[in-house]
Formats: C-alpha cells, structure tokens, sequence
C-alpha cells in the first residue's frame, strides 16, 4: 500500500474543495476534541490503519488510538479506535475516514461469510479484478483481511487465456505456447474452460490452473476428477449468488467471487465526538 | 465531469500494470473486433458516455456506437452499446470499463426504486457524502440520472451545522451568524435538528434548510407543520432502511439516502465480443 | 487552503530549476542566518502562513516566528516576521516567499480602501472570477482578509445566470427553473440584469439574488426600491473605477469588484538578511 | 513554453470545479455559438495563441480565429480573435481565457511604455524574478512581447551574487570563484553593487555583468565611466518609480525593473458573445 | 508501456526547460526539415515506436517513417527511420529521442549477444531488477527484443526468497508456506540457494524456481542433477563476468545477468538533418 | 536536487508495484535490522545523500549513517554506509537504493579517469546532453563529483548554434545575432564549428564559445591559435575514444565528453544485512 497516500489526498481534496467552511465558521482553531469510533452492526473491521493516514494527511497533531485489529470479529457497540486533536481537522477529515473504514470493513465482513461456508473444505474463496476504480488495492487487502485469498492483481501480474485469446490463437495450446514464451518465468498460466473437451485440452497444453467457468455441479466434479491434482483448478461465475459449500464440494481449489467487491455493503460505523476547549 | 480522465487513467493503470500479457501474447496487433455490451437484468443505464473515454484513453481507433441514453430503463437482454476496434485495446481495456458502467448503473437502479417510492408526493431524493473516495462526482451524477437530486457537492458548497458545530459555537444562532459571515452569498445554511426545540432555534436564527436527524414520523411531522414553509425540510438517518413513502407523507422537502452510494449493487452488464482477422 | 502545497512547489520549481548556483557556489552548507521581513509601506498584511509553508517546503529547519497577524493595518518599517535557519534555504526561498506575500498584502490593502468607502452602509464589498490562474483560493482569502466577502469561487458553487444563459434557455424564468432542478439545494440563485424590466422578471421567477450590470445610478436605486428585501442584490461593472460609496447609497447588498485581484499592486515587503557562522 | 497546459489544466479546473452548474442547467448541449474577444481600451496584446490551448482544453471541436499578432498596438474596440463552437464550452472556458490573456497583455502594455521612455539610448529594459507563482514563462514571454529584454528566469540559468553571498564567501572576489567553478561554462557572472569601491572589485574579479543597486544617478554616471564596457552595466532597485530616461543617460546597458510583473493592470478584454441554434 | 508517455515529458521538459532558446532564436517557426535516424555501428535495434511518441508529444504534425522493425540486426550505415516536419520540434526534440533510442538498442545488443553464446543450449538468458529508476518497464522490453527473456517485473509480481527472508522466517520450507499463503494463485515461489543442503531444502518445500547463486560450475552441475525437473534453475551471481556457455552447460533453465542493464553502451545512433525552407 | 523525491517515489513504486511480497509474507513488521553497504571494487563514490532519501521515503525511522563523503576514491572493500531500522523497509528499498547509488558512482569514476588524463593541461573535462531520461540532474550532480564541469544543463540555459541552426539562419553571424536578441544576457552563446573558416567566423560574430566538432589534433591547434583567448575552446566529438591527453595539448578549455553519461559502468557495491528480532 505505498501509494495510499496520493489516494487519500484525492478523497479529501474531492471532500473539502475550497475548504469546509461550516468548520471554519463555527469552530474555532484552538478547540481541542476527542472522538470515538464505534460499530453499529457486527463486522469484520478492516482498514484501521488508514485512519492514521487519513488524520495525518488532515492535521499531524492527530492522534489515532486503535482498540483492535485488522480481521478482528466485533460486536455492535464496539469502540473501534479513538481519536483525539485539533477539534477541526477531526470533523473535516470524519466523513473520509469513515468512507474508507466502512467500505473496506464490509468487504472483510462479506468475504468473511463466504470462507464460512467452505470451511473445512480444500477450497478458498478469492477474489477478482470486479474492483472499484483507484481502490483495488485496498479492496483486495480487505479481501485477505476476511480470511480470502487473492487472485492477480492486474493484467500483468497472471495470464488468465478466455475464449478471445484462444480464438485470436488458434487453439488453447497455441494460446499458452505464446503466453509461456512472453511471460516472466515467475508467473503462472490460467486457462478458462466451458467444457469437458476444454478441461482435456487446457491440461495437455500444460496449464498451471484451470478455470471452470459456469460449470454446472456435475460437471465441474467430472472436471476436478479428470485434472486430478495436474494443475490448480478454480471454479467461476456469478458465485456471488451459487450454494458455496456445493461448490466446493466438487473438490475445486479455489472458488472466484466478483460480489466481493463489486457488491458491497458499507458497514455501518460512525465517530462519536466530544470537545473539550482548550486554550493553545 | 471535467477531471474524469485521470480517474481513468488511474483505473487502467491500476489494471494493466506492466501489460495485458496474456493478449499480447496471444492477440494479433492487427487483429479487429467488434462487441456488444448487453445488460443482463433490468436496470437503469448509467455512464455511457465513461466508455468512449475508456476505450479512447487505451487506443483512439476504438470506435463506441451507443443504443441508448443515461437514464434509459433497460430491461434484461438489452444492447447498450457497440465496441469496434483493436481487439487488443479493446480486451485490455474490457473490465475498466465494465467496472465504471456497473457501478453507476447499480447507483441509477437504486435511486430509481426510492424515487418510485415517494412519487406523486412533493418529497425529493437526495444523496449524501458518503462515496467511494475518487469516485464522488460520477456517484452523483448517477443518482440524478436516476432521477434523485443533489446534496451539497463537499464541504465547500453548502453549510450544515450538525451538534459539534453548535457545541463550539456556543448555539444555533451564532453558529449561523458565523457561517453567513465566512461564505459566498451564493450558499445556503443548513443546520440539522433532533428535537421541535432545535427546530424553533434553527428557524428564528434564519436557516435556509432544517434536517430533521433521525426523527420518528409523528416529531417529523410535527416540525414540518411548524417550519411552515419558512425553510427547506430535510429527513436524514438511516432513510435506507425506512418505509420511503411515510416519511414523505410528513410534508419534508427532501429525503437523503446514504445507502444509495455506499451500499451499492454492480448491475449486472458484460461484453460479448466477436473478432474478424484483418489485415492492417 | 488544503492545497496550498503543490503552489508552493510549483513556484519553488519554476524559480529554483536546476539549483540556486550562486548560493551553492558562495553560502556554505552549515552556515547560519536570521532574517527579517520588513514592511516598507503602509499595508494590511495578508498570507504570512505562507511563509512557514515556504520555507518548511525548502527546508525543515528553518523556522519562521510571526510578529503580527493576517489583516493587521502595519506602518511602513514594522517588522512582520523573523526567520531563522541554514542561510541557504532561506537565500533561495527568498523570492518565492515574498512573491506570494506581497501579492497577498497588496490584494487585501487595495480591498481595505474600499471598505473603508463604503463603511456605515449596509453594502458588503465582494470579489470575482477575476483572479490569477493557480490563484484564486489564496486570493479570495485575501479579500476576506482586507474586509470583503466572497462572491462564488468558481461555477460550481454559485448558480449566476447571465444573457447568453437566459437567450439559450429562452427566458429569465425559465432558466431560474432550469437550474433549480439541476443544482444541490444549498446553492443560491443569482440572476444578472440590465434593465427593470429584467429586475422584475428575475423577482417574479424567484430569484434568490439579483445583480444589476453595469446600470447608473438612478436605475440602481428604482431597482433596488423595486426588490424591496425580497432578493438579494448586487452592483457590478466596473466597480474598480466608480464611486463606491454613491453606489452604496443605493441600498445594494453587495458590490463586486473585479480589480480587487485582476489589477494588483505588490505591497511593498523585503527581507533584510543578517548570518552568523556557525559549525554544525 | 512547453508546459502551458499544465497551467490551463488547473486554471479551468480551479474554476470548473464540480461543473459549470448554470451552462449545464440552461444551455442546449448542442448549441452552437459564435464570439468576439474586444480590446475595450489601446493595448498591446500578448497571448494570443493561449485562446486556442485554453478553449481546446476545454472541447478540442471548439475554433479560434486570430485577427492580430502578439506584439501588436490596439486600439481600443479592435476584435482580437473570433471564437466559434458548441456554447456550453465556449461559455466555461471563457473567464479562464480572459484571465490569462489580460494579465498578458496588461504586462506587454506596461513594458512597451517603459521601452518607449528610453528609446534611442542604449539600454535595454528588462524584467526580474518578481513574477506570480506558476506564471512566471508567461509573464517574461510577455515582457519580451512588449519589447523588453529578460534578465535569468531563474536561480539555475544566471549567478547573481548578492551582499549575503559576498558576505558568506568572505569577498566578491572569492564570490566570483567559487561560482566560476561550479556553474556551467555557459552562464554569466552578475554582481550587485552599491558603491563605487563595489564596482572596482567586481570589474577586477572578472563579473560579466554588473549591477548598481539602488544608486543615485550621479553614482550610476560614475560606474559606467570606471566600466568602460569591459563588463555588461544592470541599473536596478525601484525602478518602476524611477525617471527610465534619465536612468538610461547615464549609459547602463540594462534597466531591470520589477514593477513590470508585480505591479500588473489586466488590460481590458471581454468576449461578446452570439449564438446560433443548430441540431447536433 | 501504457504509460510511456510521462517518461517522455518528463524527459522533454528536463531537457527544454524554458525553452530551446537556439532554436526559437535561429529557426522560422515554418521552416520544414526532414531527417533520417543513421545506426553508426553495427548493433540490434529497439525503441522505434518510442520515436514516434517523443516527436509526437513535441509536435503532432512531426512525422516519423520507420524503415525496420524492433529486433533487426542492422549494419553500420543502415537508415532506422525518416522523420519529416516542422523543423523547431524535430531540432528540439533531437537528443531526447535518441537518449532514449541509443540506450535501448545498446540493451538489446548486449542481450543478443549474451543469448548467443548459449544458443543450442536448454538455457534462457533472463534479467534482473538493476534497470535504471523510471525506465525498467523499456529497459526489460529491449532484453525481450535481444532475445532474452524477463525476471519477474518487481518485487510484487513473483516471490524471491533470500537468506534474509529465510532467516527472518525461521527456515527455507516456513518461508515459502508464508509466501503461499500471502500470495495470489497466479505467482510462483523462488529459492534463491547457496549450497546443495539449500537446493534440496527448497525442493522439498515445494519451490516452483530455485536459484544457484554465486555457485561454481561443479556444485551448479549437481544442483541442477538434484532438482531433476521438479523445478525450474536459474544461475545467478555476476553472470556478466561468467562463461555463459559453460554456465549453460550445466543444464540450468536460466541465467540472469545484471550488467544487462546495470552496465550499458549506447548503441552510435545519430540524426542527419536537411531543411526545405517552406512558407506556411 | 529539489526534486529528488519525486524520482525516488517513481523508482519505488516501480519496483514495489502492488506490494514487496516475500518480504511482507516472511519478515515480521517488528523485526529490526542492520546493513552496510560495500564497495566492492575501486570507485569514487557519489550518490550518499540519495541513500537517507530513498529509505525515508520508504520508512522514516529508517536511519542512514554515512561512512565516507561524496568524491572519496575508495578501495574495494570500504564500508560506504550502514543502514539500520525496520527489516521490511531496508529489504524493499535495497535494491532502489543500490541502482541509484551504483550508477552515480560509476559515472564519478568514470569522470575521474578522465580528468585524471588530462591533470596538469588547461583543459577541463565536461559532460554533454547524452544523459538518461528524468535522471539528468543526478547524473550531472556526478560529472563535477568526479571532477568535472558541466556543460549547459539543458536547452534553455545555454545557446549552442549548430550547422542546423546556422543554414536556418543564413550564416553564423546571423544566428548569433538572432541568439543575442532572445535570450537573458546572463546566457553565454556557442558556435559549432567544423573547418577554420567556420571558426573565423564565429569569432567576428562575437561568440562566447567555440566548439570544435570532430577536427583532428592538427586543425585543432590551429583553431586554438587563432581564437587566441577570445572566446573560450571546446573539442567534441567521441572524445570517450580519443586520447585525451593529446587533445588537451593543443590548447582547448574543455573536453565535452557524451560517453561520461551514456555508457556507464554501474559500480559494484552490495548491502550486507544482519537481522536483530526486537519486539516492538
């Protein structure tokens, strides 16, 4: 997360314009406050350590306490972390802060559910790249936070061959031959297959992983029998809205689910404030 | 939406990286494609325009042929727009543009239903602050398509006077008095109110807009028949989850929902491609 | 002023190029000075947080202590701030440090003498759009600081409808319609004039403000008479050259003056160096 | 001036902000229009072809038309250039255009009146570092426009060595040094000086150019005679107040005045504006 | 090389600074030339496409004709390419585009004969990260163009296990169970091993890459024995000082070389310009 | 060097990119670490100051001590500096750290070569424009390390009049003169000559400096008689290939050599690390 920072400047720019002039107006400079921020609702929270950040960048004079930990299981009415400083950097920066904090909880806490459900399976749940624009980072961070596991990052960091590629190819060998021959010898070749006939042909190309995508059930348990532990094996597609544990009950190593992020609910945090005046 | 083409490049950066390796490899660079963007469930279109600065962004010789307009209700099946060019720039590009255009629709779609929900009364939809950070002005945007309107842009462009302002002001009558003093005369003052006596006060102290924050229905009402038309009426807390039409049905002018951009559903939209060798 | 940085290292850049090479050549790096910044007019001193952002920018060591305060009326020969540090931080930030100061000072005198014209009335003295590019925050500040007030900062935090916008939307009420649907509620609504006739429609169409371009004064004053408290309003037009107070007596709320910031007089500051060597 | 339209970027964003709220409320989007920019009094214009990079940054299908050359004498009621295009980016971009071209041509009028007192002498009028932050290319493009000569541009492209350098060097002589071993070998060696003894030690160290700070024009007579051409003569210190005439008698090769860019007066430009209805 | 671009303005701007002052002073601004990229030596070419962006972010009406292709082996003496245009823009931007050009073919060059020494061998020759800070995503494309192949990217897209990370783990198989659980599915794990005992731990850890360092060509030949196929081998440790062919001979899959791009010639390429006064 | 940070943030988010993955998956946060850096061969070292740069850019309770001072002729095996503070930011910002300081050492060492060819002669050994795209200040910073002078750093604070430039402008007195109208007289001005004739030439038009493009010894002493300490002498041309001395013997200023910057030898220098556990 090297860059956070230039994200965080552009989410308070995009906030404060020319600057928040109710604060101004009505608060005055050397009012000193306390604050602290409490879940209304169970979560997995996630993304404390950009509260700092966020403050930071606001005013250094603010002081983030955090009371937990990234991945932790809070109960609602749970104070989170505690904040304390100059008493308007705390209210212009709340609505950033807490923007960020809840996004990125409620990603944690959606992920959370669904590695529940295939717990005690071989499979994991990962993500994809159905991420919000600037934020991927940060959002697949909170993925792993919830107990799940990442798919690449990028386009440059996995080859993953759909239906276009090997069409432009010629074949699912041809497409994997040129992909080998690219590729930094780091990184590992995916193929996505609909069918039996595909699975057959991705295998014997020399695939590492193996995409099952929209399979039904008994077709991706052919499938995971016919790799037989030759190549990693991912099954895809709307898994947002498919029985999980059914799924993994095919054998599959990893199950992609792009409602990680693409459907998210904010967790619902707010910053109780108190003020005490303070002369400078 | 002056500044959206840094959003963007950010948002291709963030996905490419070092490259799209995998249709370098195996995509001819001479090789055209043509494709389809089809909505997959009923949905409010939102952003069409987001896709010719994509795709111009990645490769100008990408042609996008639109087929409908933001606003447009679309039902399942629907063809939204064409995609002619490169197959590669359009590949690599796919998902970024898929990634701005289900996020929008998703923000049309939901504040579609609440505007439903109060309609035929005098009550408008309004969003908040609570945005992904980068995205706000494309947020809000969508929530006008969707037929919703505006709450203040930032902090910048509106006062509202929430209880930590009127604690370090000393009251809800100076707290206005300073604002009016410190802003533009183009801007409104907002102060927000939990109970009929905090309304009298924002009223005698000459506020152009009252929230009522987190008021039952019967209070809700009480305070509309008391501001009486001296100030714009606002319902605020929680509205995402509040029966729409009886808070309307209390007289306020305008109802404002933070769930309509924090807690948002992608709609459901992808890209069929088809490719036609040709050389350059 | 969230921003004020990136000004300040673009002015230090532009200024600074490749290296300060005289002082490289001549200062050495350990050496010590103390500096004073002088008032050599009188002036209403504006921007000497600027000064700490400056030098801070250069070099953290160095330290600036303020002698008096923004908006403070100084004699010509008092000393406004001192500055200590590694001499050849504060050689090379010189200019750009006083460049900004002097700009900022001469904006907030030249704002003070037209206050001063028009004290005892009701009239407020407010900028415009008028402003130097990369400028207009601190400049506007500036004219807060000399006595005036903000008209909007830019176009989209003031809704201010004027001939071609009332031609293109057809007539005065029906762009005070148009823009009341398309703008967040807490954003006003100005209408510019040139005739009664345009004073009554703007009325009648429920403008929130009403500017009179460029009228004499005795249609000022039947105007004024005419909006009788239901509107705000505003004289304008070459402000910068009429009798400011003839023009308050009309009973106008506001008058905007565009050479406020297009037509600036540096104030007139230096900074008067001594050193000390000193071994590190 | 290969950087301009960074400078337009943030121009219009400063001002842009969220969206030009009126144009976009009340004009067509495909509305056409047709203007032109008046010089409303004599001037000498400077910045013409930053009419095409500011509208062009705004909509590339908007169109500019030259009638006259940077450089020439207007007079008062002369069209400028004619703009033609859709209204709404015309109407956006047009206070961002008028801006940069006033504050242009108001710093070539002054620099052509400060050239016309000294024409027939030898000296040449020249400008200093005392220009806005961020401007500073366009403002010396200006002086030069208006037939003045530039002194460096910055602190990377001319040594300077002032009183603190001397001091800190232990001499002029070992100033001069120090500089001529660090510096590029195409760069000149300026000294201030403020008497005559100054004068003496700088020819001897071997100064290209010499500078008479703040001298009366007696002293000044008498330095030009001890230099005697063999270095480059700068008069400086107020010059802007100063008689240039007989300033330049004296035989200084150089009059370099800071009031040319600090002390600005836009000169007066506006845009009248026309517009055509016309289906996209 | 998405974004090129930037690297090219930001290698324009350091060059231009203010301006090209030789050029604006001599040149008509409608003086056209023409000019052809001479290879002086014999060398491997890279970077034509980076022509074409350099002339274009100077001027877009600057034509370039390329006369081969990234990878040809040229004699000295053949013509690279044509460039036509406007004369300032072809002159300005002259060093820039060969600084850029000479470098990269000099890259390629050396890599063309690095893998020609191991040619008929099983052996890749691959790069490393000691590319110079903001060119490695060119500098890794002209080791592709010689003929080798690519090290992963960055620290972020393929696990290297150092003696640090394996000490700071605990043990080779810890540090690689960390690894595969931190990573996403699509990267594959390194070991970089010292002795045989380091070889067989990693094996059996289940590396997917294990690197020899700075081993002798003995121990290499048993290393490469011991792993037998079940993992890919990499030479490693001042491979530019090594026999490679003897290197090579020891079966090792790959041979990364730092001086690749730590230690570079560029290759003699020079612009020969004509000129063709033209009126505009 | 005011703007190294923003190459060091490039270089480091180069490498970096979404995140230093071994290191996150095998270093604990807490873990602390000590390092030195070594000079593994001969050098004059440069480049120290960019070590405390780098590593606060990563981490600012990273420390950095240095052992020796920019210019130090070092014998293999000098510890450089050492570095202590976090594991995680010492192993991530290693090799960022080492591509800087190695290239700017070898650069120093290379120029101290040369110099040292020509100690006791008149001439003194300078750099050319042929420098690395966006790290031309550091590599320049190199040059006068290794006891060189620059040439002009850029296109703008120096003229040098070439054939191009003199066939625009209708001979060498024209082009100068051109030259001497533009520019800030603190610029010297340069003409490339090639024959004796073009250098008679550049004399009468009164050139500051005169270069000598790729004339042999004999033409080369007599182009020196003849300038006869009028302007200053400058021989060009593959000097990284000419016997350095022989040229200095006929008498020229300086020796402008392109190879100092463009072939560069990286120097050979490591971080040895150790690791201490300690509980935060």
């Amino acid at each position: 997360m090297f860059d956070l920072d230039s994200l965080i400047q552009t989410a308070l720019k995009e906030d404060i314009g020319w600057g928040d002039i109710t604060t101004e107006a009505c608060v005055p400079p050397d009012l000193q406050a306390v604050g602290a921020f409490i879940a209304k609702e169970p979560m997995v929270i996630c993304g404390l350590f950009t509260l700092q950040r966020v403050f930071a960048a606001m005013d250094e004079r603010v002081k983030v306490m955090l009371h937990c930990q990234d991945g932790s299981m809070l109960l609602a009415g749970t104070m989170v972390a505690e904040v304390s400083g100059p008493a308007r950097a705390i209210l212009t920066a709340e609505r950033t802060s807490l923007n960020i904090l809840q996004r990125l909880s409620g990603i944690a806490t959606r992920t959370r559910e669904a590695v529940t459900q295939v717990e005690g399976t071989q499979a994991r749940v990962c993500d994809t790249r159905k991420t919000t624009p600037g934020l991927r980072e940060l959002e697949k961070y909170a993925v792993r936070i919830g107990g799940g596991s990442n798919h690449r990052m990028g386009l440059s960091d996995g080859v993953l061959i759909k239906d276009n590629h090997i069409a432009a190819a010629g074949s699912i060998a041809k497409a994997v031959d040129a992909a080998r021959k690219r590729i930094p010898h780091s990184i590992k070749i995916e193929v996505e297959t609909a069918t039996i006939d595909d699975v057959r042909q991705a295998l014997s190309s020399g695939a590492d992983i193996i995409m099952f995508d929209n399979m039904d059930i008994p077709m991706m348990t052919e499938a995971v029998r016919l790799v037989n532990g030759r190549a990693l094996t991912e099954a895809s597609g709307n898994m947002g809205d498919k029985p999980l544990r059914e799924v993994a009950m095919t054998g599959v190593d990893l199950i992609s689910i792009g409602a990680l992020t693409h459907t998210v609910h904010a967790a619902d945090i707010n910053l109780k404030l108190g003020s005490t005046p303070k002369a400078l």
